[in-house]
């Protein structure tokens, strides 16, 4: 499998892009409308057509490139099936998108966000906010629910082999990628919690609002708003 | 090879963490004093022992975390024999450093500074501010020479497989390592260019003075002066 970890510092979120080597088909996970050029460049010098854009959910700390890609490559874009509806794809739990000879399998990862989806391939699981390196995503909003996401976390993340790659969909501290197995015995959030701990712990955080959310939230429910945004 | 990338978003440097699985011997490349509790608590986690921590060059830039390092965990401290005097080991063309059954090679790849030097290991080049992400380090400071530079990414690095990853120094735009391949077709500096080109573009560039270079350089000749500078 082809791969590449990608950055945006202004919102320290991570993009992946997952490519066929025979066939030259590729996916990119969570795009950043900010990002679209050094992105489609990245393909063109790579030689991959983009076949995907998928996002893991409705972000509501930047906006999703999936509409500005859609516009410029022809692409097909992708989402769980409660996410936006603009998409052309909604996928749900073990549904498999094929980027080429590579299998992006959906695992549905609800509890930051009601619609929150996982993939995985090859050894990878690209968890988005759901799983993070020693975090999860918070809870308090977007139908986020605590609960939900201690069960899908133990449920379908967990349960996969203790030295799959997780690669999350932001980090703050500088760490691009951690394991199962390091998680299940570190993760700052959820080790040595019960379920009931865990909810308790999170409904307590009391976050402040995310800065882009009124802004990131509708566009994103509308692929990213190509039209309206500036795509550079 | 255990490998882990770590970045440092207040002066977008990457640090590498090498490591042997079987004897959990491990070594930091190019680390940021900044850093150290981060990179010594995945450290721990990791059930590793830091061997080394190795430096590429005299940073400019950054403070190394090599000093603190080394009294935290009893490391060396390894550094090209043009760099820093105060490591324990100055290597040369061609040493190798063991981390474990880890063999890291070292390549002197001198133009962006005087001391440059690159680190070789299992498919992977750890090339500081050598050769970049269509890139390549400035050669207007510290006894850099662009034909120098130019002579030590073609004899040395070019020179490599053309699907060896080359994982830099730093990256400004999010991207997290390139090829040799890709950089032999698409380095927006080197290709295309004679070395005459190279020299005359390089020495043109007119870039302004790093704004940390005067506390960064004389710290880092000291090994990152862990004694007067924060370790946090």
């Amino acid at each position: 499998m082809l791969f590449r970890q990608l950055f945006d510092a202004e919102t320290s979120t991570y993009t992946y892009l997952v490519g066929d080597p025979a066939s030259r088909q590729a996916a990119l996970i969570d795009p950043v409308l900010g990002q679209v050029e050094r992105d489609l460049e990245l393909l063109r010098e790579l030689d991959l057509q983009l076949a995907w854009a998928l996002d893991t959910h409705v972000h509501a700390d930047h906006v999703t490139a999936a509409g500005a890609l859609r516009e410029r490559t022809g692409c097909k874009t992708v989402a769980g099936e409660r996410g936006a509806s603009c998409v052309d794809v909604q996928v749900r739990h073990g549904d498999v998108v094929q980027v080429g000879a590579v299998a992006l399998r959906v695992v549905e990862t609800p509890g930051h966000t009601g619609d929150s989806v996982s993939y995985l391939a090859d050894g990878c699981a690209f968890t988005g906010d759901a799983l993070m390196v020693r975090a999860c995503g918070r809870t308090d909003f977007q139908n986020g629910d605590a609960g939900q996401l201690y069960d899908s976390i133990h449920a379908h993340l967990y349960s996969l082999p203790d030295d799959t790659r997780v690669y999350p969909g932001h980090d703050y501290k500088g760490r691009t990628v951690t394991t199962v197995g390091e998680e299940r015995r570190f993760n700052a959030r959820l080790a040595g919690r019960t379920r009931e701990q865990f909810v308790t712990l999170m409904n307590g955080l009391d976050l402040p609002r995310p800065r882009h959310m009124d802004v990131a939230v509708p566009a994103n429910l509308a692929c990213g708003k190509p039209q309206a945004l500036p795509q550079g």
